[in-house]
């Protein structure tokens, strides 16, 4: 049950069998029906997430337009961090895209690993580090790279993944609306599904 | 003499004077003259920078044209993170504005600091908090506000370092034109220095 978690955390740190345990201790179990959400907009984002089965969908709302972010599958960890660490109100809501196995990890919880071990600080640097880079890597994409290259690197990056988001998120992740999508693929040969 | 670097350091978290000590004997102090290059782009970014006195200009290149992305001042920590992290080579440069004089961390002694106490994995941490949280809140700027709004929030944010930076780098950080800035500031009715 904890094989991706404990694959995963060992990607960043190598844990005892005792430490494991101490953390998977710290966890809660949560499954979501397609659509529930997990952390609205206005909240404050109190729990990390990490996906053991299914989608989660970030998005941002304008004018009551949606604007999809990202998309989360199984073996990665969500969450607003900046809303986790500033204490500050959400300005994203996440959302199962399909049904979900979560294992939840809440701020305090957290916070009694750090002060626990120094093996959970490292982690924490660790997968911060990690984060930050995704995020400056991500912008410079936004920034240098054109929507037909970030389509390609979306769909090369993982086809898999891509076959699960319906083509209107994808479309909203690109900034593009889903015409202008569909073009692309037809200039591309690609097919809607 | 280490007066700023251990306010900025315990901001972070409580250090005991020894460990202070220990983190003080890994630095090495260097003076930087105007113009002078700490980082150039190409290299793998192996240090990170505490500015005891001075300030740095990053900076990038396109078709030999420069665009300064940030200015740093005394009591602030810099560094390209990205390639200190990754170890790949840096897209920007980092040269003295001012004389500086500078504390310097390297890559290795950093991880050394890691290894010998829980603490420093606690300083490692929370500075990359602090660092995340701040590149996704200048990018939600950069995408959310006018040149305006960004150039009254970056006056009065810290209107005496705004003095000592020349408006065409002013003008770079904004991503306009100097003229532009030179009017946007007449709009305003603030003289050209």
């Amino acid at each position: 049950m904890f094989d991706q978690l404990t694959k995963n955390m060992r990607s960043y740190v190598s844990f005892s069998q005792d430490e494991l345990m101490y953390f998977i201790s710290l966890l809660e179990f949560r499954s979501l029906k397609r659509f529930e959400k997990v952390l609205k907009i206005g909240d404050v984002c109190n729990e990390v997430f990490f996906i053991n089965r299914g989608l989660l969908r970030y998005f941002s709302e304008n004018n009551e337009k949606e604007y999809t972010l990202r998309v989360f599958k199984e073996a990665e960890w969500a969450a607003n961090y900046v809303s986790f660490l500033t204490r500050k109100p959400s300005h994203i809501c996440i959302e199962a895209l399909e049904d979900c196995d979560l294992f939840i990890l809440k701020y305090d919880d957290l916070q009694t690993a750090y002060d626990n071990a120094k093996v959970f600080e490292r982690l924490g640097r660790k997968m911060m580090e990690s984060i930050f880079i995704e995020v400056v890597e991500r912008t410079t994409d936004v920034l240098t790279k054109s929507t037909e290259i970030r389509y390609m690197e979306l769909v090369e990056k993982d086809p898999q993944l891509f076959n699960r988001i319906p083509l209107k998120y994808i479309a909203s992740m690109l900034g593009i609306e889903p015409e202008s999508l569909s073009r692309l693929r037809r200039k591309m040969n690609i097919t809607d599904n």
